[in-house]
C-alpha cells in the first residue's frame, strides 16, 4: 500500500512508499482505510528522529472501518493512540494511556496513519457523528488532549490563566479554556496565531510585549521551545502551575530555583478523552477549519511535512488516495 | 555586634567581622539573642552568590527575646524567615509565605541569624517547649519544610517513595515520611548518610546501584545537582510526583519530553508548618543529634561554612559568643 516512511535525512524526513506492507489486524483490531490525517510537531520531531521511531509516522486520521468489526464496519472513526495490555500494573490502575506493554500509533512500536490503511485494537475506536466533517474529525486526537488540560485543572471565572504558543495544539488548548470563562490571554509571535486567536474572543499578547508579572493560576506551555518554558515560569504566580503540552526532543536548560522557591507546579500532558472532543465539534463549539493551511495527497509527503514546519503555517492534512 | 557577613571570594563565602551594626526592630518586632544556628545548603549557596545577597546569612536558629514583646520576654524561640506585608495579593490569598514584599531572614533583605542578634516580628516567633534542646531546635526550619512534604503529597503504607540525597535536609524528609509507614527508600552516595538513614530503620540504596524502573508514586529530589533530577524523572511512575527541595543555583539541563510523555508532576517546596516540627521535636519521633558534625563559635564561621561544604560533614552549627 501507499505510505510515508520515516527517513531522517532525505528531503522532509519522510519518504514516499507504494509498497510498504498492508499492517495485519491482530485479535480484536480492526483495519481502517485512512481517509484524511493530521501532522503535528511529533510527527515532526518524529521525522528528525524523535523516539527512533523507523516506520509509518501519523496518529492524526479520520478514517472508514473495513474489516474486523461487524459493529464498526462501513463506520467512519477516529482513534485512541495507544494500544495497551490490559494487564500491566498501570493498565490496573486505571492508567492505560501509560500501559507498560503498550504501543502508539504511527509513534512506537506500531506502524501510524500516513498510509492507505492502518490497524487498531477495536475498543480505541470512536464513531464519527455525522455532524462532523473529515477536516474536523482529524483533529479530536490533539483536541481531546486540550480537554485534558481542563479536566486536569478546572479553571473558573477568576482564574488567570495563558496559553504561550496558540498555533496548532495551543489554538485548540486556548479554545477549550475559553468555554470554560476564564481570565484568558494567548500569547505567540505568529501573526496568523494571534489573528485567528483574536477572531475567536480571546485577548492575544504579542510574545515580544509580555511583561511577566509572576500572576498567572495557569500557564500552559505549548511553544516547544525552553524559552518558552522559561518564560512561563515568570508568569506563572507563586503555587501556581504549568501544564507542559509541548513534545520536547533533547535536553533543556532550566534554571530551577523559582520552581523551588515559588513552590511552582509543573504537570506533564499528553493524552485526553475522546468522547469529550468530539462532542465539542458536534455542537460547533471549537473553530478548526481556520486552522487548517492545506491539505495533500500521500504522494507529496515530504513537501506537507516541509510545509508542517513552516511557521507561516498552521494544520497541514495528507489525504492517502484511494486503494 | 559579632556577625559573620557575605564575602563571595574570601575564605568560605563569609567573614567574621566584630562591629556589625546591631539590627533595630520595627515596630512589632523582636530581637533575639542567638544561641545556636545551623548552615544549610541555601547558605552554602548565598555564600557562593546567590540571591546576590551581601548582608548576614543564617536563618535557621534558636535565641532568647531580649526586647520588644512582654509576651515573649526571655522566653526561648525559633523563628519563621518570610516577613510579610499582609495586603498584597498572595497575603490576601493566605499564601504569606509568597509574599510579595516580603523579606526573607538572612536571605533577601533582612539580616540573617549569624550574628549575636537578630530581629523577627513576633508573630513569627514559636516558643520552643523545655523539652526540646538547643541543638534540636536549631533545625526546626528545615523539618518544618520536610513536614510540608507530607501535608503537600499525603502517603501511606502501600506508597512506594524514594527520597533522593538524605545529608541534611533529605535526613529529615526521610524521617518525617518514615513516620507515616510508607514504603520508603534513602538513595544517597555518602555512607554516613546511608548509615544514619539504616539507624533509623530506613531502607537504603547506593545512588551508584539504583535501577530506575518508573516505579516510584512520589520522589523527593534532594540531591541539588541537575544529574539527581535527571534520575528523579527515570525513578518516578506516569503520573507521579517529583518534589524539588533542593536549593538550585544556576540553570540545569533538563530532558522534558519524559515529564510529558509520561505525565509527571514537579513541584517545588520551600517552607512549612513551625508547630508540627516543634512538636516531632517535643514527642522525640525525630532524631538530630546524630546529624550533627560540628560547632563551631561565630570567629570561626569561614573554617565552619567550609566544613558545612565537606560531604564528610552534615550539619554544622554555629554558636555566637555571649555579648
Amino acid at each position: 500500500m501507499d505510505a510515508l516512511v520515516v527517513s531522517p535525512g532525505r528531503c522532509g524526513g519522510v519518504e514516499f512508499v507504494r509498497d510498504h506492507p498492508e499492517p495485519s489486524p491482530a485479535a480484536g483490531e480492526v483495519t481502517i482505510r485512512v481517509e484524511l490525517a493530521g501532522i503535528c510537531s511529533t510527527d515532526l520531531e518524529i521525522a528528525r528522529g524523535y523516539m527512533e521511531f523507523r516506520s509509518v509516522p501519523g496518529h492524526e486520521f479520520v478514517g472508514s472501518v473495513v474489516a474486523g468489526s461487524d459493529a464498526l464496519q462501513g463506520k467512519r472513526v477516529v482513534g485512541e493512540i495507544n494500544c495497551v495490555c490490559s494487564a500491566c500494573d498501570m493498565c490496573r490502575a486505571g492508567l492505560g494511556t501509560h500501559c507498560r506493554n503498550r504501543t502508539v500509533l504511527g509513534i512506537a512500536g506500531r506502524d501510524g496513519a500516513f498510509a492507505q490503511y492502518v490497524t487498531l485494537p477495536e475498543r480505541n475506536c470512536h464513531v464519527v457523528p455525522d455532524e462532523v466533517g473529515d477536516r474536523q474529525a482529524v483533529v479530536v486526537e490533539p483536541l481531546a488532549a486540550a480537554v485534558q488540560v481542563v479536566k486536569q485543572h478546572p479553571v473558573d471565572e477568576s482564574t488567570r490563566v495563558a496559553v504561550m504558543g496558540v498555533g496548532r495544539l495551543g489554538a485548540l488548548i486556548a479554545q477549550v479554556l475559553t468555554l470554560q470563562g476564564c481570565r484568558l490571554e494567548a500569547i505567540d509571535r505568529s501573526p496568523r496565531a494571534l489573528a485567528f486567536a483574536q477572531q475567536r474572543g480571546i485577548r492575544t499578547v504579542h510574545a515580544d510585549e509580555v511583561v511577566p508579572q509572576a500572576e498567572h493560576d495557569l500557564v500552559v506551555e505549548s511553544t516547544g521551545s525552553p524559552a518558552g518554558l522559561d518564560l512561563a515560569v515568570r508568569l506563572v504566580r507563586p503555587r501556581g502551575t504549568i501544564v507542559l503540552k509541548s513534545t520536547y526532543a533533547g535536553a533543556a536548560e532550566l534554571n530551577l530555583a523559582p520552581i523551588v522557591v515559588n513552590e511552582i507546579r509543573l504537570v506533564g500532558n499528553r493524552c485526553g478523552p475522546f468522547p469529550d472532543a468530539l462532542e465539542l465539534l458536534r455542537t460547533d463549539q471549537v473553530e478548526v477549519e481556520g486552522l487548517i493551511s492545506g491539505e495533500y495527497p500521500l504522494e507529496r509527503g515530504a513537501e506537507a511535512f516541509a510545509a508542517a514546519a513552516d511557521p507561516q503555517n498552521v494544520k497541514i492534512l495528507l489525504r492517502p488516495g484511494p486503494p
